[in-house]
């Protein structure tokens, strides 16, 4: 049932198109927890620093990635209702997130989608730069579904 | 001191890679008012409907289109602060946003710029398909900041 990891990473940077053009690398991808990471090389702004649209992209896969990794692809998929971004402070370099999910929490998301169609979770993160400095703070609202 | 409209368009449409990359089209760019069209081509995600990170950049954009258009930009730039996006329904098509600051919004902002170093502005938008159903809806905090 757990899928490849280069299958989960080719998944979580290819699958879709404007993830792959922005570049976004999938640096741990395990039951659980993801850490992602967005260049600054290709996602610059008018001021030079990361471009939201970039920042956005990398708060809002992790939700993807940890479907991909904890739950069972045949059976579920995810989708994002809602996302609230704050900008702290100008991106200036490739910026990087963690997100996780506790065995707990994965297992009851399980039961109550395949009880009810659908299960909702919360992921609040921050971006951070290479010097652990907090450049976004995210807050993301997915739904897992029955298939 | 006013942009010809070509040069208008093709700062919005190119002058950030990750949004160029989108092909996002500016379809009306006048003072207080930007009219704007993200393609599906391109941008579908794991379900065949619009990426989220696509309708973010479309929601994104119009506070810098409309600060184009509408104020000094030698003496002033845009950042944003805060974003929020609802995701109502899957976007199955093209999707466009219409976004307006009135002439004494522009005015009284370009004042406070000028007397405090930045203004806040906050833009609701919706983004609609072509039968004009909301897809999503989006809350943009921004700053105009003076140079």
């Amino acid at each position: 049932m757990s899928m490849p990891l280069e299958v989960m990473r080719q998944l979580t940077e290819e699958q879709i198109a404007f993830v792959k053009r922005s570049g976004l690398k999938a640096e741990a991808l395990e039951p659980g927890f993801v850490q992602l990471r967005m260049p600054l090389t290709g996602n610059q702004n008018h001021i030079g620093s990361m471009y939201a649209g970039a920042l956005f992209t990398l708060a809002e896969i992790p939700g993807g990635a940890l479907f991909l990794t904890s739950f069972d692809v045949q059976r579920f998929y995810p989708i994002i209702k809602e996302m609230n971004l704050r900008f702290r402070r100008p991106a200036k370099g490739d910026i990087s997130v963690t997100a996780r999910l506790s065995e707990e929490q994965i297992e009851q998301l399980q039961q109550q989608a395949l009880s009810t169609g659908k299960a909702e979770f919360v992921l609040e993160l921050q971006l951070t730069d290479d010097s652990a400095e907090v450049v976004a703070e995210s807050r993301g609202v997915y739904q897992l579904r029955a298939r």
